[in-house]
């Protein structure tokens, strides 16, 4: 295993369950956080550094003029995003980082990252993806034809990413992602470290 | 999962087992078969597409001829060849196929057939490498500087390769290759036919 870590974004259809996928990932093995910058005010209880990285309006601009931000949004007047200072930092500790990213952003990454793997999470069929809308109970018809219309747009999204994973059975979709993470260990821009250690080790010779 | 078969060589150095990892992959897993193709003659027992496609010294230049082999060799005035058409109907009919092919034969497969995953197996140090050589205790003094004089050689092969990876314990390395082939099912370019389907879902809406 080389020592660095390795980053995933992923994303998918909404309905695809990849909230939950990567909240289980997260929470059965040991992977890295990833911390959000935010320009909100923090809340009772929240640190800096823990729950967000709070900053100003300014600092935050100031990142993203100096492209420090792996993805961010605004969202009811305030910025969100990843800081990839944070992200790299626990690569480099050897952590596997795994981000939920929706898909302009996700394709946003690679432009900032290069070495990111893009896993694109779907359902077994539109119409698995359109019961499982129905089946949360709490989407009125009118929310669910926007969430089937958005889906079939995302749909040539697909092509850009590196992996395609179907999440039919929950517990087999996490195992599943986990093990095509360990196994992206393996590739050759991971391991740059070892050849670079195997070429040494042939030239003391 | 794809329903179509994934296909690997995978390579290495002389000493770091790759030819023990194979054979116990093809005998743990169901893995889809390979049969080399020769001009030498039948032995007593032997069928035509069973141990080997035995072929005519013409036959088999027209195969180079046609670009209908994976990659071929000389020795001892015979052919020998892995034949295209034979693994294509494999990972057609959703086999898995591994080759082992020395260092120039893999990159060439590329050439023939672009989806190939190279894997490059390699003990964990050259040291190691070394051990496992005399510890055959088979080989000559000779012969073992004449392997690493080639092992140095062909380190820089390495960054030809998509996937390295270690093999320290013989066991885990088996595993390790049989999850990281498992897991070159989710890559997209293996999941077009899946992809297609889900558009076509879509469309019919």
């Amino acid at each position: 295993m080389s020592d660095k870590g390795v980053l995933t974004v992923i994303s998918g259809f909404s309905g695809a369950g990849k909230g939950t996928v990567v909240k289980q990932l997260l929470d059965k093995y040991d992977y890295g956080l990833s911390i959000s910058a935010t320009t909100r005010s923090p809340r009772e209880g929240e640190q800096d550094g823990r729950e967000y990285f709070f900053k100003t309006k300014e600092e935050f601009e100031q990142m993203i003029a100096e492209h420090q931000l792996i993805e961010y949004a605004r969202y009811v007047g305030n910025y969100y995003g990843t800081p990839k200072e944070y992200v790299v930092q626990q690569l480099e500790q050897g952590k596997d980082v795994i981000l939920e990213i929706e898909m302009q952003g996700a394709l946003h990454v690679r432009e900032i990252l290069p070495e990111v793997n893009l896993i694109f999470l779907t359902p077994p069929s539109v119409d698995v993806l359109e019961q499982r809308l129905r089946g949360r109970g709490t989407e009125t018809e009118e929310v669910i034809r926007d969430r089937m219309a958005r889906a079939k747009e995302e749909c040539s999204y697909m092509e850009k990413y590196d992996y395609i994973v179907v999440n039919d059975d929950l517990d087999e979709c996490v195992e599943n992602v986990h093990r095509l993470i360990r196994s992206l260990h393996y590739k050759r821009e991971q391991q740059e470290k070892f050849i670079k250690k195997i070429k040494q080790e042939f030239e003391k010779r």
